[in-house]
Order: C-alpha cells, then structure tokens, then sequence
C-alpha cells in the first residue's frame, strides 16, 4: 500500500508550518505506478517518427513571432533564424532537452503534500479553463465565489494531489487582476500545489512574487528556487510560439518554476488527420519548446504536454473520449519516456452538454488512456464538461469519486504469500463462501477499492429513497464537501502579506476586461 | 482499414443462402487487434499463479456433484476421484487442455456473419440473462416481445457481431419451452452467430438439433460437426462442476459447439479477496472445466471465461468497473494465452439502475479493459444494467455506440507514407490549419471515429432541440432502429421446418415454470 506507506517528504519551515496546520480531510498520496506502460507504437514507428520531428524542425521551423528575445537565443544556440522563423538542425533540439530534468518536486505549503512529478508518478489536478459553471441550477458565467468553492472541493477531494491553476474563470473580476484572487485563493483555501499565471509576463512575476511570500522561511530569501508552481504554456499549434505565453515561460524558467509545454491540438484543425503526423508534429513542437526553456535556463523544470482531441468534420465541433486522441496519447507518451521528460496529458475529457452518460463515458475513456500512457501530470482530471466550456460540480465530485479506481488499478497486483491466499482456498474448499474466512477477514478492508459516491444499494432501497441518479447523488455530495469544508490554518503573518501585497498591486490598477 | 478489407469467409451453401439474403444495415466485421495486450503481471508472477493452480487442483481437487459419468472420465484419465471430488496430478488438467483449438470459427447462416473466435480477434455479444428489462417506461420483467426487441436492435446494431443468447429472459414463456422461442429469434430475426441453451442437457440437445435444421446444405447432413454455437457454461465456484451445467457442456462437445467455461465469481464471496488468489482460482476451474470438455470430445472448441466483480463489503453488494475486477481481467488474459485458449471476460458491467454517468463509467472502465486485456469473446458487450439483473434498451444502444471506440482504437496507429502526413505538415506550416490541406480532404473520411449517438451540436442548437440528455437520444434511437429493422431473409422451407419443430416439440409438454 504505497499510499499508506509513504511517509512525510521534504522538510525545513514548510514542514514544521504543515504539522501545525494539518486538517483531517482524507488524502491519497500522488499515484506509484505498480503497473506497466501500454506501449501501442513500435520501436520502428518511434524512430520514423522521431526522424520526421527533426526534419519538421530543420526544413519547416517553428515561429516565434514578435519575440527578439527567443531569436536571438535560438540565433546563439545554432538555429538558422530567418524573420521569425526558426530552423532546428537536426539533433539540436534533443541535445538541448537533454539538461531537463526528468523528475521534480513541486512543493506545496503543507510539504505532505508535496509532488513528484515524473518516474512512476501520477499527480491529478482539476480541470482548467472554463469561462461557464453548471450545477444544479443550469449554466452560467463563473464568478470568483464559484472559484473559492471549487478549490475547496479540490482540497476535500482524497484523490486528487493538487488544486490546479484557473478552475474556472471569475469574470466577475477583472482579468488584469483575476490572477491575485486566483493564486490568493490556492494560497490560503487548500494546502494543495497549484499553479500560476500566464496570461501575461508580469501575471507570471506577480505568482513567482505571491510565492516568495508564502514560501518564505522567516530570513527572506523567499522561494529560493525551489519550484512551488506548474504553469500551462500552450502552443499555438501548428508550430507557432507565442510571445504572450513565451514570456511567462520565461519568467517562470528563470525562477525555476515548472512548465508544462503542450501543443493544443483539434485534430485535422491544427494537426493532421492522422495519428503519425500529429504525433510528429506534437513531438517537433514539445522539442523546440523545452529546448526553448533550457535556453532561458538549463535545467530549469518542464513536462512534455500533449492536449489532443479530435474532430468532427461534418461540425467542426471537438470530439472527445475518442479512440484516436488515445492513440496519440499513447504514442505521446512513449515520445516523452525516449525523450526523459515528465509527460501531461489526459482528462475527463468530454464535449457533453450534461453530467450525464456521454460525459461519463467520454471521461473514463480518457482517464483510462492517461493512467495506462504513463502520464506523470493530469491537468482537467475532475470537473470538466462540455469541451472545456463549462466547470460542472456535480462532475467534479463524479470524476474526483473515479479517481480513486486509477489509484486502485495502479497499485498493481500483490504476489506475496498473503495474496496468494492459499490458506483462504484450502479453508473454503468446492463449493463453500469466502465470506467468513480467515484471509477475508484479515484483507477485506483493503481488498476492494468503494466509491464514496456511487449507488450500491439493493433497488428497493434505492427506489424507496427517491429512485436518484448519479447527478443527484453527485449534488448532495457537492453541498456535504462544501458544509464540512475546513480551512487549513496559515501563518497569520503570512496571510496578512498575502493580502497587502495583492491589495497594494491592485490599487491603482484601472480595470481590464481583456 | 481491417473492416473494409476483410472479404466472405466461408462458403457452400450458408454463403449462397447469404448472397440471397444480404439486408443493408451496416456492419463491421469483428475486431482484428493491430495494437498490443496489456500485460500487468510479471512472469514470476504468472509462474506463481500456475503452480498454485495446479497444487490446487491436486490438494483440494474439484467436485462433480451427481455425475457418474464425469467422475469415470476422470479415472480413466488418470485423476483420483475420492466421492464426488476429482484430485487432479499435476500436469494433467494442462496436458488435457492441449487438444483444445486456440481459435475455431463459429458460422452464421449468413457466411459474412461468421466469427473467428481467438487469436488477435475479439467478437462483441450482447448482455446475457436479465429477469428484468428497462426502458423510457421503467423497469419490468421481461417478455419475449422484449426478447425479440433485443435481437432485432442487435441485428442493426453495427459494431456488434453476435446475436447472443439469453439477451433477456422471456418470463411470460414456460421455463422448459423458453429455448425453443429463443432460439428460433436469434435464427430468425437475425442472420448474425447465436449461443445455444444451457439450462438442461435435454434443451442443449434441441439446440443442436435447430441447427442441424437451419445450416443443413441440402442434404439433410445437418451441422455436420460445423461450429453454429457457442454456449455458456459457468462454473459454480468455488471449485463445483454443477451436473446440469456440465451436461449441457457434454452435448455440445460431442456436437463440436463451443462452449465457454466460466468462473462466476464476485470476489470475496466466491473467491479469496486478492487478485492473485482469484486468479488461481480461476486458472485451477477453467483447467479442470476445459480438461473435462476434451476428456468428452478432444478437439471440441472451448474458451477461458471469467465473470469476474468485486464485492461492497458493507452491503454485500456486487460491484463493477471497479479496478481489482480489471487487474483480474487482464492477468487471466494473460493465463489464457499461456494455455493457448481463446478468452472470454468484461462485458458492459455496471451496478446502477438507470443508464446514467454511474453506468456509463463503470461500463467503460471494464470494455477498455476488456479490450486492452485480450479478450476474444465478450458477452454483455451492452445493454447490461442493475449488476445484470436488468436488459436495459436505451443503455443498449448507448453501449453499441461505444463499441466503435474500441473498433477504432483496436485498428492500431497507421505508420505508412500517408499516415506520416510530411506533406500535410510542409503545405501547412506555422500558423496556418489543417481543414483544407489536401492531406485532410482524402483522409478526413476515415480519419476519426464518430458517434451515431452522442451530442456534437453547439450549445444553443442542443438546447433549442430540447436540453436532451444520452437517456433521451437513445431512447430516440431505439424507436428508430426498431421502425427501420428488416428481416433479413430466410430459406422459407427452413422457416417452416424450424417452425414445425418447435411447434411438434412444444406440442404434449407441460408448461413448467422452473
């Protein structure tokens, strides 16, 4: 039971603040996995799809465009540079990858709830994103009292290792000052890691200086490069680098916080129709990106990411749960083991209007492809409804509920002489029950893993208390986290700084609303 | 494209009566599998596994409750038989197993209906057994209207290869005269390969004997030792060989019909609460099982079945899609193929009582699994709800659709010229989209899987059309597969002739209801 077993990391100030400030929500540590890899793509595929990633990045290139900063680092490096286009040699790429590390420790305030992102390991995290909330009541624009309470289902969810970044958007305030409420709300409601800012450079110096504050132990020196945030740099997929989101990876690297570089990909719209080619082209993009992060800072920390859907071509309309976004997730993440990054992908993933089957489906058609990948980060892992459009919290808890069987199914299978259970047969015997046996009462607390949310009555009870659906039970679920929901503690001073410095950027600071 | 390339199989006269008879409804043929098994056990842990079967076989023995004739068998074959329980030696149930096909061909009256069953292939059936049935009305026992609703959405249902067998109990009909009404649906209603009765020997034998009357060529040679059905036969664990069960399983040997030979296990009661005990128990039931159909007919084709669900400890309650069933689903895909026999296990499982996200999940995570875990033959492939007590029609069609996900992922990623897409990915280049690029107008067909059920519109289309959710489409879609079903068409002296012989059967039996 890796779970059980796993004792306190890390140490220094953030763990003495943690016994202080421990609450009793259960939690699961991030996933071990006891359990192979699914490997779909051959040796042979991998190579010809590693040879034609090169060839895209020396003969396409890849734009970065309105960015004389990366240029000109690309121009020192040995990239061929012509207006904004930038052609890789070949091997220059990997050769610069190749100071990422392939693991990291994200820390969290609470350092038993620090993460390892990379190896065996599987952190999840919520969804990210979406501008609409759905509970009960129908669909709306998310406000920043939706945000408090899905970081605070987040922190009583067992399952889930981490409290994201942008859980919905809080329209309601600003966006040249969203990101204080956000990260302020990451700060001070869960004891979780979370993630920064990047809608713009300055956000992101805004989370690296948050940080400072909440990490510092007591002298001053602040986060002192230790890596507290992971961030969601996209590309603009096909081949194209933003200057936006290339500025907040650059601040981000130079504090040597963790980005997740992640092609964002519909399918025959920004890739092609095909598994290969947009393997290939998913692989040159991820290349140029961390070769790109390692250029701001060898070993600053980065994840090979890969949000990949498909399409329906006679609307246009993302698909999702699909069996090719699981090809490329598979064939992603054998990319990034040959390359020796941390690789995020998967999801409950979905483009359903309506917690209801299609989403359920969808969902555990990801979730099942990210475990058995090998992904090491799962950003969108509960919560997410109708393409991304919509953080749903009924879903959320659903999802969350079903996270707990990844963990179950990655423990692996014990082979030790209490699991074999031969005294168990041999007790029993033809045709007797295991109910009572000594092996089942000694494992039967452990044996199975139990959903704290799904229906298992008999059907006459079931119909007795109100015939419910899975959304229903999902709501009522909703509002129990929400009523037994207890703030971590945190150092008064700390919050007190928290608080004066977001106050003091935000005055003065006309609003924005783009 | 494995569905589109594949030709007729088979020929003589089921192959002209098929040319004569083809309806339109569009069918895939079964799964060949262009992808990898996922292998969670280690090789010292299959090794552990198999010894522990085999001591199991040998100490504790199996029993063959009230049958002589087995237990003579068993002598003869070298087995100590004390009463009714056989101690097998070691190495003598594996020894037997041998002459078992480690794939066969099950016919159909329309020749490209026919299933290979074993080997890289997997063949999806429908739910089996429910005493009950749902629909947008409710939930009530079953009738043979029901039954034939079934066949009819089964035949129309295009990723689906197999008409099944008890698809729903009809209630409404005599016990001891069900079968005869059964089967004559499946050979009727359908031209797709159907399961034979297993409730008597007497009925296994009418079976047969319907079959000796649909496939004959003419020549009244009848089957003729041609594979027409394949039938299920459980165990009755831990360990027992139920003498009605195991009667069944001799007519069909000695006929040459497949028979499946299943565990019936929820973990914790009928077998230990590890996974690695389940799995010799199951190893140890399915030896004996397969071992006793080739001491009846060496040769005869037979599969490795496991039904297997965890437990609720609370409740008692059985549980599904939970991931001690997939660890146990995929390490006895692994024994099967070390015995070189072809794999029957997961199934569309789910404890809810309605078709909602709970179903939905449950059922997803265990047909991944299924897939990924090598199955051959999957009974309940959809429309299973209510831990099996429940046939549920929009659940069905709902779990159809999603047999396409596995039809999809299941044809493995394509590495050839075109599938690399170096000239989609060259025409494109940075910043621009794939939608037009001549690489996307040929592929874009057969690019991407796509629901022939789920929502894809843009929000305020679905919500104009009504807010339906996955219950609403698929009761939607049940009316009009059933409006728009054809019979495929019969020989019509066949017709009658299996028309006869029920009746004269039926004539002078009294009705019995157990």
């Amino acid at each position: 039971m890796a779970e059980a077993a796993r004792g306190r990391r890390g140490g220094g100030g953030a763990a003495r603040r943690a016994e202080r400030t421990s609450t009793k929500v259960e939690q699961a540590a991030y996933i071990t996995r006891g359990i192979p890899d699914f490997e779909i793509l051959t040796a042979e595929a991998l190579e010809i799809i590693e040879t034609n990633a090169e060839v895209v990045l020396e003969e396409i290139g890849v734009a970065f465009p309105e960015n004389e900063t990366a240029l000109e680092l690309w121009r020192q490096a040995g990239a061929d540079v012509r207006g904004d286009r930038v052609h890789i040699p070949k091997g220059l790429a990997r050769k610069l990858c190749a100071t990422a590390p392939s693991r990291f420790t994200q820390i969290a305030r609470n350092s038993d709830r620090n993460v390892e992102i990379g190896g065996r390991n599987l952190v999840l995290a919520p969804v990210y994103g979406p501008p609409f909330v759905r509970d009960a009541g129908g669909r709306r624009y998310a406000t920043l009292e939706d945000f408090h309470k899905f970081v605070k289902l987040g922190h009583m969810s067992k399952w889930l290792h981490h409290s994201g970044g942008t859980v919905c958007e809080p329209t309601d305030i600003p966006v040249n000052k969203r990101h204080f409420d956000m990260l302020l709300a990451h700060m001070t409601l869960t004891d979780k890691p979370f993630m920064g800012s990047v809608t713009e450079a300055s956000r992101a110096a805004d989370s690296v200086e948050m940080c400072d504050i909440l990490f510092d132990d007591g002298t001053g020196s602040g986060l002192n490069d230790r890596t507290a945030m992971i961030s969601l740099i996209n590309i603009n997929s096909p081949l194209t680098f933003d200057s936006i989101m290339m500025g907040a990876l650059e601040v981000y690297a130079k504090a040597n916080q963790a980005v997740i570089i992640s092609p964002f990909i519909v399918g025959g719209a920004m890739a092609p129709v095909s598994v290969a080619g947009t393997l290939t082209q998913v692989l040159a993009e991820v290349m140029a990106g961390v070769a790109y992060s390692q250029l701001v800072r060898a070993g600053a920390p980065v994840v090979f990411g890969a949000f990949v859907t498909s399409i329906d071509m006679n609307s246009g309309a993302p698909t999702f749960g699909t069996p090719e976004a699981a090809q490329i997730t598979y064939g992603a993440g054998q990319l990034a083991r040959r390359l020796g990054l941390p690789y995020r992908s998967a999801g409950s993933f979905n483009g359903s209007k309506l917690p209801d089957a299609q989403a359920a489906y969808e969902t555990a058609n990801s979730l099942n492809t990210g475990l058995l990948s090998g992904v090491n980060f799962m950003l969108h892992a509960c919560g997410w409804l109708e393409g991304g459009l919509v953080a749903d919290f009924e879903k959320f808890v659903m999802d969350a509920d079903q996270l707990g069987v990844l963990h179950g199914l990655a423990r692996g299978v014990e082979i030790d002489e209490n699991a074999q259970a031969m005294d168990a047969l041999r007790e029993v015997g033809p045709g007797g029950h295991f109910l009572g046996c000594a092996h089942t009462q000694a494992n039967y607390k452990q044996a199975f893993w139990k959903s704290q949310l799904l229906d298992y009555k008999p059907y006459e009870t079931w119909a007795d208390e109100g015939s419910r659906d899975t959304r229903a039970l999902a709501s009522a679920r909703v509002e129990k986290l929400l009523a037994t929901y207890e703030q971590p503690a945190l150092d008064p001073a700390i919050r007190e700084a928290l608080i004066s410095y977001v106050a003091e950027k935000k005055s003065g600071m006309p609003d924005a609303f783009m």
